[in-house]
């Protein structure tokens, strides 16, 4: 119920001579849902760095490819937050063409402050926010 | 005893603007250093493509980030391949700087065929080559 | 008159550690906005090529670096088509963040055959659109 | 004579479904060998940016894509300083494959303040280096 959904066009900067979508690329896709998930909740990552000193970054991640997604396609990216810690959160994230998986993610994300990459805990407004869309 | 390891050099196109590397560029060096160590084995790619069918996919992949590598560091890449089906096998990889280790990876790649990507038997050739360097 | 709008959202993946959107990244971002104008004239890329066996390559680029692009910065590229040859054809290209502009490309593109990469007329049907919206 | 020369892999990460190098790409290459030319001459550009405040951006590009460099290629980077300013200069890069030129540019890089990307006169030690190889 508290899936969003994210849009993605596939252009030539992703695939690779394999034909497809270079590996790697996915999780650019990934980043992009999690950060429209985050402004649609009303966050901007660049506030959240310039008045509160903390960044998001991506501390383990378990990515299965089922499908390739190929140049051209218009694809959707489905997210929802499944785990809220005190610094950490959980994103279950998939790939889809129509009603095709593509490709599925489990993100563990953390929150640090900007510089020292040090475990910080959620700020108040963002964890409140986040709990009422806890899946 | 069978790692193999890989120089990485870090260039700016690997960086984001929290001043570390993008997170998705890791893959990227893990590729590399798989690609590496197979040409080490005596295996080039576009020879697998051209004369066997056959190209090797990454099926899925986990990959904990420990701590971040950053603009014009010299890192290495350390990769055992670990497990050995009949079209799939899983490598163990690490990324180090000097000693200190900034992220590990375990990756099953799947040889499919060309164009249709179906699983496909690896090659006998590389097999045999595969079986002597499996930890 | 002639000139064709696409968004761009600046993500962590097109920045790099001096803060700003790597240099090579607005290549990407002009040729998804290339893409996009084709589209708007009803041609897709993948059509051109399993139809009429034709690819479009970049021959020859000139880009200005005039202001950076920054972390979730709202950007729009301008693109107008400015020359129409017998396989070649070349863009001029912009991109600004509201009225501000940041940079400023030329593109020189060609149709090439798939595969060999020999210079190819372009198709009939394109060449008509291509004219009517030629500057 | 003052040509430095940089040998370049290519793996997957830089190809693209027309199965060749993706034209933006190439700016890697060049600013690799950039960076390691920077390097023999004794610069790192992470002492610059800590120790002098300032960093080096491409202000100015022209590339001309000549045959396209495919997966698995080992390439050489010829890079020559060929104009020296207060604050910019200029190179002259070449990718060759063997003796076959496959992709020339010129770069014009400036050096600018960290932060504030203000033009700035080039620290003198590395002027003087600059003059020593300028061709």
């Amino acid at each position: 119920m508290s899936s969003f959904s994210w849009p993605i066009r596939v252009y030539y900067e992703s695939t690779d001579a394999g034909g497809v979508v270079y590996h790697a690329e996915y999780l650019k896709f990934y980043e992009r849902a999690r950060t429209e998930w985050l402004r649609s909740l009303g966050f901007e990552q660049t506030e959240l760095r310039t008045q509160q000193g903390v960044i998001f970054v991506v501390h383990h991640m378990q990515i299965k490819y089922v499908q390739p997604a190929r140049f051209n396609d218009l694809l959707k990216v489905e997210s929802r937050l499944v785990q809220l810690g005190r610094s950490r959160f959980v994103f279950e994230q998939a790939l889809l063409r129509a009603e095709e998986l593509l490709n599925q993610a489990t993100v563990e994300v953390v929150c640090v402050s900007d510089g020292a990459f040090r475990p910080s805990a959620l700020p108040a407004r963002i964890r409140q926010q986040f709990e009422k869309v806890l899946t």
